[in-house]
């Protein structure tokens, strides 16, 4: 199979390893407009050659958009518009509704798949990829009813490759879940970093004082606003949705906490504590011997 | 030296590992009234001897104390009046004001040195407990002037062995640090695991969903509220203007998106993305030779 990679950052990157690994790619084509990528792409020898988009895009089986969520939508309807009755087109941007609203009459619309992989780490580039940043992780594929047949098979064995399990729902219902379940807590984690900021304007004493718990939980405030900003543009109302509930259960805690109510703060506490749970199953299933390619 | 530890969970846990590693304690006592605990200590042959509080600080040389914040207001002064003038004591709280006002008057004020090492992990009790968990940590040691020299130096050789660089400040300073970087982590963790729990009544979908970032910010949802719920109500002051600036940096966040405003919402987390400096500069101090025992 000839898959060519459109933007070679940590999910690009970490693609083209897997698959070349895995046998799924016989053939790596590359594309990034970044100098930069395409020097560390080819000091790791991710792909087997760089090319122009438009040259990259024809006679090719696959082609993986992983681009900004606002690079997807200038860039996929150039690439339907480009490729020929051979090829498969995905993408993996963390919104999904406006981008399938841009190519809802395209007249190849069925040769592209949407997908999500629902995987990734605060760094970027070609240099952060790693193998198996998907594996046993979880995609999700939307509107599937609106590709073919040989389309959706073809993105079902690349993400089998991958080592990925797979979910599918509406663009609209993955947009509200990925707001709540991955755009909230970037939120939470850049506010967090600038409450902290702000208040220690002294970086010594964060440095000084930072236990094992705010590292982990700001974290994701290292992430790229070059590659959030659309998604938070993209996803805005979902984002609004999720960012008001959250507030309301900081209002909640801080009520109750202001009233000095320990039973009903330890039942908060209790409440989230279930969380527990959830994370555990993943970590269960994060630890699952890998299934490699199909 | 002999060493009694009170508490035996993953902080009294952790330092009986390493106190005995370094050879700095050459006898441990233990204190716990969780039978379980108790068991789960012998099993790991933590402690040399657990015995009752009464007995433990007789004829020892320093006392610890890691037991939440609320039974530190109750067992401080219970200790201090029971130990002799060979007897240093300190305790691991994660709150300092408030101890510190409750035995401000005890005639024996001077032999107590309050303390709290910036370590720990989202786990509790002994099985929990770590070789190094405090190495290259930051310990925070308030209002040093009201301790003896002698007992400072105690508990500064202490420290040492748990390889901790230490900081000194007033218990006043220390609250409100700590309500920034620390406990207002926990907060954001908490209340984020609560929004998506209520949002997400499926919990299937989050589990389906969750990918690396959701699980480390929410990882601090998982603590103990038995041990949390007196630190926020002995800090509730400082916690709720944390929360208050958490809150309005939230909000600006929230009105950025809502006016779409693309360039300030960049802004905004361009301004958190330089936490990575501060993060940085404490993985390369993790990372620094162990120190060991002076």
């Amino acid at each position: 199979m000839k898959v060519t990679i459109v933007g070679l950052g940590l999910i690009g990157g970490s693609i083209a390893i897997d698959l070349r690994a895995t046998g799924f790619a016989t053939e790596i084509i590359g594309v990034d407009n970044n100098p930069e990528h395409v020097m560390q792409t080819n000091s790791r020898g991710l792909c087997d050659e760089i090319l122009p988009l438009k040259k990259a895009i024809q006679n090719t089986d696959i082609v993986i958009l992983a681009i900004p969520v606002d690079a997807v939508l200038k860039v996929l309807p150039q690439v339907l518009d480009g490729i020929s009755a051979r090829t498969t087109v995905t993408d993996m941007g963390s919104t999904k509704a406006v981008i399938l609203a841009k190519v809802a009459r395209h007249p190849k619309r069925k040769q592209y798949v949407a997908t999500h992989p629902m995987a990734g780490t605060e760094f970027s580039g070609p240099l952060a990829a790693v193998r198996g940043l998907f594996q046993n992780r979880t995609t999700v594929i939307c509107d599937a009813e609106k590709s073919s047949a040989r389309d959706l098979r073809r993105i079902d064995a690349l993400y089998d490759a991958l080592g990925m399990r797979k979910v599918y729902m509406s663009s609209t219902e993955h947009d509200m879940h990925a707001a709540f379940v991955s755009h909230l807590s970037h939120i939470s984690s850049f506010a967090l970093a600038n409450t902290v900021l702000d208040k220690e304007r002294d970086v010594g004493t964060i440095f000084n004082l930072a236990g094992g718990g705010f590292e982990s939980t700001v974290r994701l405030a290292k992430s790229s606003p070059e590659m959030w900003n659309p998604i938070f543009s993209q996803n805005r109302e979902h984002i609004l949705n999720a960012l008001d509930l959250y507030l309301e259960h900081l209002q909640v805690f801080r009520e109750t906490l202001q009233k000095h109510k320990p039973e009903r703060v330890i039942k908060l506490m209790r409440k989230a504590n279930s969380i527990k749970r959830v994370l555990q199953s993943l970590n269960e299933k994060l630890s699952d011997k890998p299934r490699g390619a199909k």
